[in-house]
């Protein structure tokens, strides 16, 4: 086990109801709030009133902003931050999914940095101060609920970069799995992809002597694969959606990666296709991850059969381990299947005229210097753009 | 699935080393520290001049109270309490084992109570207020490392309560495994089985569609019962120590808790053990819990079933549940005694006289009103009264 720094200061509040609680639960904490949101769901929902509602109850200020979008932009990022300034914004409450969290993040520290907060990702600076951000989640996905995580795409220039900072740590989140029931299908299944891939990233990893935190990958991985289809046939299943929830939280609130090498090849090589395509995060992952695996496997054969039997449930001869892990990838892919997840990067829509270009975006080769990707497999841009191809 | 508030911000550094990063830690959150440890085995092994020698370094005052007993005393509390206020320290450092970060809290909360800390124990009454407390753990057992519990004595009164608020969670902790290696095996057992017992009291429940928390309190259990006997065999085994560590932070830290009823009979009935006869907590759970698993287990068959084959490993046929149940109990039996822990009260050095009258405190039948005990089974002072006479 390697050295480790475990901090996950996000206090979430789980369950029916809990969306009411948020005025109450930022009184301590803050006297005005930007609302943050997304397409207007939630205005649709109910969920906009509920929030307002709590808020004024409490004697909370607001301004709001809506409008981010899937794979969120730095423009309105930019005029989060005007708006935060000029109103004295003290708190920002994301309710959304992932991508209207992230966005949250990015205003939150942009108020307190001088220059563009673009250079924060592209130069990856350490920030000292970030506003405080709260969450109310309506897709369990990202997990940016309780990392201190966020992503945000350049549109102007077509990059798509995540930052890092303990001090981007939500507050608090309140989680009600009553709110997932009136998800898009397809919306369910790539968030299912992505909280798998938060667990996958982590799991795939040379390091040795990692009992409980392979155990904890592994028990997560199995309950998001349980659950995920009983959600799709029933949407209202809460029981279920709690599973997937929880599930998505401890995916990526850092635990299940501690003391181990962590991977993030198949992260990195999807937002290229993000940046580029703008297709959904965990779709494009979905088609990444078999071909990643198929690819690297023999680097650490031991870790692919474990994944096989643990997590899919192969049984089989342990003197064919190939075959153990075969089945195993094709498991994992039949279940993308099942869940009506693509399979190729031509179902995502994305042609195969750019894969080069992606590559080296990829490995930084485009940029000057290459920086191979992964943690279990170094792979240089050759590499990746024969993972684009396998899964073209 | 329960409605759940999650909050677990002790932030862990862990690994090799860890404990001489102790004053640069704690130099942005405090100018004068006391150091509270136990009976001077940090002096003996060196551990108390790398910190002083950090504290020092980083420009931080100091003060030190020793003398922590295991089952903390509430009269050094009282003495630590008169000498933060004295010295006007800001920051309790905690070097030792839970109870020596039991009595920090204690000490803690103490600054800012009015009458007497005991009173807070005794009426659990909320606090609005505690000096931080960072941990330095030398013993992997009790949790308190992350969680915002405290155990105290009250050798007078031959009680022993406990007493829980968010505001008592340690502001960071560290964890490295070798500090470990010297612990006299008793200790290591004890510790061992307290850690599997955070984990039981969370695991045994009546409550349904609990995949996630159930794969996550097998799977500690699992590590826990793999790597005990390793370090028992090899104290300076490293990895294995590693993972019985943080295994005991995850066990305790209450993630693997909920949302879902919660049991703790077994700690309630092990606290009147040690409060009158002073044995360690975890040899009177190792004693207590197969007993308290035999008495229950009519009420939730099929937790235990699963308990048997997920945890024990036990395989047969699901058709004589009875059997797979007590092959699980049986099992848990012999590992205990593996790991050289008493199975009866006579071997734990405790006669029969006062059974009853240890019976009526645990369900406060003795205090006027009874209030029962235990999630999964509610048991009365009759029943807790027949669970000490089985493992007498």
């Amino acid at each position: 086990m390697l050295n480790f720094d475990f901090y996950s200061p996000a206090r979430i509040i789980f369950g029916k109801g809990s969306e009411n609680r948020i005025g109450e639960l930022l009184k301590p904490h803050a006297s005005k709030v930007l609302v943050h949101y997304g397409g207007g769901s939630i205005k649709r929902s109910g969920l906009y009133d509920r929030v307002i509602a709590s808020l004024q109850e409490n004697g909370l200020a607001f301004v709001e902003l809506g409008g981010v979008l899937p794979n969120p932009r730095l423009s309105l990022v930019h005029e989060g931050i005007a708006l935060c300034k000029k109103e004295k914004v003290d708190l920002i409450l994301a309710a959304g999914g992932g991508s209207t969290i992230d966005s949250a993040k990015a205003i939150a520290m942009g108020v307190y940095y001088e220059g563009d907060v673009w250079d924060l990702y592209e130069h990856n600076r350490e920030i000292e101060k970030a506003l405080p951000v709260a969450t109310i989640l309506t897709i369990p996905a990202a997990g940016s609920e309780s990392s201190g995580d966020t992503v945000i795409t350049n549109e102007q220039k077509q990059l798509k970069y995540g930052y890092g900072s303990p001090r981007l740590r939500p507050l608090l989140s309140i989680m009600n799995p009553e709110l997932f029931f009136t998800l898009p299908k397809a919306q369910v299944a790539a968030g299912v992809a992505d909280m798998m891939s938060h667990v996958f990233e982590r799991y795939f990893t040379n390091t040795t002597h990692t009992d409980l935190t392979d155990g904890l990958c592994e028990t997560v991985l199995r309950t998001l694969m349980k659950n995920a289809p009983i959600v799709l046939e029933d949407p209202q299943n809460y029981e279920a959606w709690c599973e997937l929830g929880f599930g998505g939280t401890v995916a990526h609130n850092g635990l299940v990666g501690m003391g181990r090498e962590q991977d993030w090849a198949c992260h990195v090589m999807e937002h290229e296709l993000s940046a580029i395509y703008d297709v959904t995060h965990g779709t494009g992952l979905a088609v990444l991850t078999p071909g990643w695996m198929e690819y690297v496997h023999g680097d650490n054969p031991n870790m692919f059969v474990q994944f096989a039997v643990n997590v899919m449930g192969v049984q089989g001869s342990y003197r064919d381990p190939e075959a153990l892990i075969q089945e195993g990838i094709d498991r994992l892919r039949r279940f993308y299947s099942r869940m009506g997840l693509p399979a190729t990067l031509t179902e995502l829509g994305i042609p195969g005229d750019r894969l080069e270009e992606m590559a080296k975006k990829a490995t930084s080769a485009a940029f000057g210097s290459e920086n191979p990707i992964g943690g279990l497999k170094k792979l240089y841009w050759q590499d990746v753009l024969e993972i684009y191809k396998r899964v073209k």
